[in-house]
């Protein structure tokens, strides 16, 4: 099995289960090695504040990954200007072989130029800012559109993860994962989309949507 | 609403999505004040050894939590014994409101001594190591008894959490939750659990049991 190397991109007010999510998918995959990257190496705070997240290297350090993930969460919105971390993204693109995201970590790759004429998904109440980086918004779980693999929201990344796994490794290998995290999931609500949500949870949270998107 | 505080064990070589899941549901409850905890404090290294999380706080320091989570993983194997976790837990479910757990997380409290003839659920490869501490094993998801709530394997913490958010706050609220993390799982493959699972995935983590729960 040829080597797997995976960088997770992190950074403050990250939702963490967006990187944890296809992290804990994409890490079983046999011959995969994950380094989790930051702007400066170093503990990143989660949209909460009550989880911190380490980034054990620095962007500088990390060349050439097969497969760049970019989470979602709140500290996105920080993220959209030119600078460090879309050069890196722009240079990791290059040479990757899977780019991915989940959430709105699709607005990041958007911002730095890496989804013009991509199908594309992000949250749900993201999704109407896809278009204006070039994207074509999809409302779908997971949107594979050659190389660029992108999540809709948040718990989204370990579908998104399974999905990869499939791709890189076959399916009884990605079938293996699933069974190994025992991802059976059995939600107690069937409110998970927008098209199946109690109206008033859709309503609810289209009138926080800024707050929902970008905290504080 | 009340002040809600949910304390979340964390331990070197914990498998992250244990912890990572719930707490991004539980977090998201009006009133929740989530603190990550440690025998000492400072970043715990999970068990790919490639993510470090970081406990805010000593067990000294977090008294009378309204919900104990404790998150499995081959770390869990080091924490059969007696031992400053342990009389943490006893004292924390004497006042718990909640006592949780997911994947392997069951096995410490049932080591702890809280799980006598109640029952509760883990890993299914670990099931039959339940029996053993008291507790009566199901073969469930998500495992109420009383106030303690337990989970299967790994990704099973996110219905737990959702399961115990509606618990706490009522099920408008959990639909909430689960339409804000877009939880509308859609596994590409059907293999998330023993049942399911075509049996070459199951042969082969059965095979593999020791190193899937202890790692190494």
């Amino acid at each position: 099995m040829d080597e797997i190397t995976i960088a997770v991109l992190l950074y403050d007010r990250l939702t963490a289960l967006d990187a944890v999510g296809p992290y804990e998918v994409l890490s079983r995959l046999p011959g995969a090695t994950v380094t989790f990257v930051a702007e400066t190496a170093g503990p990143k705070r989660t949209d909460t504040g009550a989880l911190a997240l380490t980034a054990d290297a620095a962007l500088s350090e990390v060349a050439d990954p097969t497969v760049v993930l970019v989470p979602g969460g709140p500290g996105q919105s920080a993220l959209m200007d030119d600078g460090p971390v879309h050069e890196w993204l722009r240079a990791a693109h290059e040479g990757s072989t899977w780019t991915t995201s989940v959430c709105t970590g699709s607005l990041i790759l958007g911002a730095a130029g890496l989804l013009r004429g991509v199908r594309a998904t992000t949250h749900w109440l993201a999704l109407d800012q896809l278009a204006a980086l070039g994207a074509t918004p999809v409302e779908e779980r997971v949107v594979v559109d050659g190389k660029v693999v992108t999540a809709a929201g948040v718990s989204a990344g370990i579908d998104m993860g399974l999905t990869l796994a499939a791709e890189i490794a076959g399916p009884e290998v990605a079938q293996t994962i699933q069974l190994g995290i025992e991802y059976d999931p059995r939600p107690p609500f069937n409110a998970g989309s927008p098209s199946c949500a109690p109206s008033f949870a859709v309503d609810f949270l289209r009138s926080q949507s800024r707050h929902v998107l970008q905290g504080g």
